[in-house]
């Protein structure tokens, strides 16, 4: 087979995901990674950290330490670590657009990605709600959102809704899609043969057999049983306060949590360092880093790259099990 | 002053509230404590675990290992571990009135209780939707209900009500006066002179500045602004999935999530064990274990005391601050 190549996008280049770029490229890898970014940028994150930075063409790579295989995608204008520039929105999103064609047609196995900041893509004038979402569309495909840290993945039915939308926003047919999209990605992504789902209530204690609210016997009890049916191991709909007591996250091999702050807190708090942000669904595997642009430490070396370096070993690992059932 | 006295209440009587009782007179008590209870019951959970108990009366009370004062409530037909019957449902409810009654009066200083049945209380007759709704009914005041372990404090704007009315049951009424409760209790009942208290926003991402959703900036946020003018120190609105972040929890005395599923899901792993469930607002100060009645575990010795302990401990310790306060 080809030897496993993965796609890496910065991201913001004001924020800290260059440098964070950089610090992941000081160790060797086992595999190919091609960055798509500003070579300026990640040159002078590299100069404000003072650590090596050699950026080769993709066919020079060799995964040795302080090397970056580049494809360039120049800034509209210069960048001033801190100062995010609405004018390189154009840039950030090309980068992300370019790097998921590679993942397409298979010239990357995976796609990771750093902090995107929202606010900048937007008053540069670029229509953005999330890179998931971009990806998404790009593809043409559903997706699911899965948080994973070395303690439990969470994946979320719905994901960034204002609170009172989301009782309306789970149905049947959503909810047998997610279920559907997160089994899958646990088989070929995982590599678990069986995986064992949690499936959260919407309503506090599940409901309470209706007497907390009726969407667990509406719509998510006979989701389950079709799915069930289906041979699909699902265990709910669960309380959601006592579901991730540690004794019994063990049971699981994910968890679905109905909507973001179900499922994240607890997530956060059990490993926030380690946390990635993966897309089920995709024709490839992506994953992000589990936070922000974090513009006030941007190209001061302070900032923890666990997340980055956690996303990139997820993401390979998630390609390696796919092309080993997929050839 | 008067010696401390706590009421306890075991509990529905079929389940392990009994014999966590037992478990927690097993060691010698600084400050007296009255159970309000069926005395068998006591002892034959005390026979099922083979332990000591010598019920005396609270005047007799020297707080020794195995002795407990009982205010005897008999049941009205004979229990056996693991199955509640629905006729005992007046003596569990006279129970919690009779020792709240006490607390009232100041013969008693703090109520602790076990686990109650919901289902059965209602199946007996009487209409009961939880401990803390019936305590602030016979109290008449508003009340709070706050879990807290070791690791966390977290308070919640609403309890159990189904996840499509949270929204609505914010107001600036209900926050603000929730926020006094919480305020005032943290100065009352534990001591701390200048509280600090996170709040949650409504909407994932605390509603980012109004895209996922306009509580924050309509409800929450001017709340703040009032009770900050009048010196307390609350910070927030706060994304959820970030404020439980270990490093940030250290800033604060407390967390006011503004939903169940928002706030107990991370308390419950962070130590479900030691965790116990706080009434705020009440004129006397109220701990109740974090658990149910765990029918399956009753009479088998097998169920873990802790967070009756826990309730005690910390039920005598927020009497104590109270009566440093209020002589």
């Amino acid at each position: 087979m080809t030897p496993l190549r993965l796609a890496l996008v910065p991201g913001e280049p004001a924020g800290v995901g260059p440098e964070l770029c950089v610090r992941l490229v000081q160790t060797a890898r086992s595999y190919g990674m091609t960055a798509f970014g500003d070579p300026q940028t990640l040159r002078a994150a590299a100069d404000a950290l003072k650590l090596p930075l050699h950026l080769v063409a993709p066919e020079d790579d060799q995964g040795r330490a302080g090397e970056l295989a580049l494809h360039p995608i120049p800034n509209a204008v210069d960048v001033a670590f801190g100062q995010p520039a609405p004018a390189n929105a154009h840039a950030v999103i090309d980068a992300l657009h370019t790097a998921a064609a590679h993942c397409l047609r298979g010239d990357c196995h995976g796609l990771v990605t750093g902090p995107v900041h929202k606010a900048v893509i937007n008053d540069g004038g670029i229509p953005y709600t999330g890179t998931t979402e971009l990806l998404a569309e790009q593809a043409r495909c559903g997706v699911v959102m899965m948080l994973a840290n070395p303690t439990m993945r969470v994946a979320l039915a719905t994901t960034h809704l204002p609170l009172r939308e989301v009782a309306d926003a789970i149905t049947p047919a959503s909810l047998s899609a997610t279920l559907r999209t997160v089994h899958a990605a646990l088989r070929t992504d995982f590599g678990i043969d069986q995986p064992r789902i949690a499936v959260l209530g919407l309503n506090p204690h599940a409901g309470e057999a209706g007497h907390l609210g009726h969407e667990e016997i509406a719509v998510i009890e006979p989701v389950l049983a079709v799915l069930r049916g289906e041979g699909m191991s699902l265990e709910g709909p669960l309380p959601a306060d006592t579901a991730f007591l540690p004794g019994r996250l063990k049971r699981y091999d994910a968890v679905l949590a109905m909507y973001h702050d179900q499922g994240l807190p607890v997530l956060k708090f059990s490993g926030f360092e380690h946390a990635v942000n993966i897309t089920l669904g995709l024709p490839y595997p992506r994953v992000a880093v589990d936070h922000g642009t974090a513009l006030d430490l941007a190209g001061k070396g302070t900032a923890d790259p666990s997340s980055l370096i956690a996303a990139a070993a997820t993401c390979a690992r998630m390609a390696r099990a796919r092309t080993a059932i997929m050839p």
